[in-house]
């Protein structure tokens, strides 16, 4: 499969066009931003870590009946993927207590939860992806309510199999991020991708940070972390 | 009933214990703050109008079957309820956009809804009472499942009642903030107030505001405009 034209630039990945309408080549940058876009630098190799890592990840759970955008890896930074008209709602689920909830809401980092929370954010850079409900949601047409609690009841079944899965390799997953997307034939599938970008990943013995946190708050040992989460995740590198 | 020791003193009302311990005294007073507290100032004569209006409405709202901590209106500005528990929660319905709704999610005030919409801020002055959903709401204990549900129920009882109620008067509720408390007994009541301070009242033909937007937003004829609801509520003030 070749690329034809630039469909898209984001900030951390391009996408193109292919011969076939209802495929996409999506490939990975290095570039990292955050802070709502104030904070911009390059987390060298992390393109190649997001692509393969995220493809694994939604092999995995399309394993376990859960609809992906994923078709197939073409290079380490490059992967087919479905062409979806993305819902513009940022889906976030937690299990523990960090980053922007316990800011909002005042609760200490690394606060667990009884049952998992999910939150909905507006994906709109000129209004800063407000935090939005359904209610609202449904009526600015976002997506209908059917949808939402497709995207709700899908986005519950990913942590589950994600919380199984890290565990396994001793990473406590504290939160994550996803989009979802409408296919050409209306299917609703898991979209963008499953990343130390998109993760808050804590060693589960020493609550080490192994995502892009360690970015976002200069702690150092960026690529580092990207690297042993790889490493967890495949064994070598 | 008399007032004995002042329990708490707010923004905008004095809260007294009474000789019977399930009931207050609430004290309405003349003073007005906006914009989480940056905005100070006195608007004549509104204590007693909130007082006189929010009776009415919720003798109104009881005779329709909502529960109300309403018991007996003492004086113009003083009133006995039923002692409560605040929930933490602002519960805010709108029917068409406006403030912050329409500030945070880029959309015209004055677009109406296809259906009312609820959502709910934790209150806390120190947090600048976030937006919050019913996840976060049950996670942080702040209301159970079941009470989130029946507040949710009463909420858009309540909006249905007051819509009607105010078309009549040629007034269109455009949103309005709900607070509920739980009794000794554990039954949920809507508490604190329904007044100009707490609605967005439009005039039905000119859309002329009728509510605490006019001190908000500097565009005089405050008192004026609460007189002009009280006249439309009772007649004659």
């Amino acid at each position: 499969m070749e690329k034809c034209g630039q469909l898209y630039e984001g900030k951390a990945k391009k996408v193109f066009a292919t011969e076939d309408k209802d495929l996409v080549i999506v490939s990975y940058k290095d570039d990292a931003t955050a802070l709502d876009g104030q904070k911009k630098g390059t987390i060298v190799g992390k393109g190649a870590i997001n692509n393969r890592m995220s493809n694994h990840l939604m092999k995995m759970l399309g394993e376990k009946g859960v609809k992906t955008h994923f078709v197939e890896e073409l290079t380490d930074r490059e992967t087919v993927v479905k062409k979806v008209s993305i819902i513009p709602l940022e889906v976030i689920v937690r299990n523990v207590a960090a980053g922007s909830f316990s800011k909002r809401y005042g609760v200490e980092e690394g606060t667990s939860f009884a049952s998992p929370t999910i939150e909905f954010s507006y994906k709109d850079d000129s209004l800063h992806d407000p935090l939005i409900n359904t209610y609202h949601a449904i009526a600015l047409n976002l997506a209908t309510r059917q949808e939402i609690e497709e995207i709700k009841d899908m986005a519950f079944k990913i942590n589950e199999e994600l919380k199984k899965y890290f565990l396994e390799l001793n990473v406590k997953l504290i939160d994550f991020k996803l989009e979802f997307g409408k296919t050409s034939t209306g299917e609703i599938v898991l979209a963008d991708e499953i990343s130390p970008d998109t993760c808050r990943f804590w060693d589960s013995n020493t609550n080490e940070k192994l995502d892009k946190d360690r970015f976002r708050r200069d702690m150092g040992n960026v690529e580092e972390a990207y690297a042993e989460m790889m490493k967890r995740v495949f064994g070598v590198m």
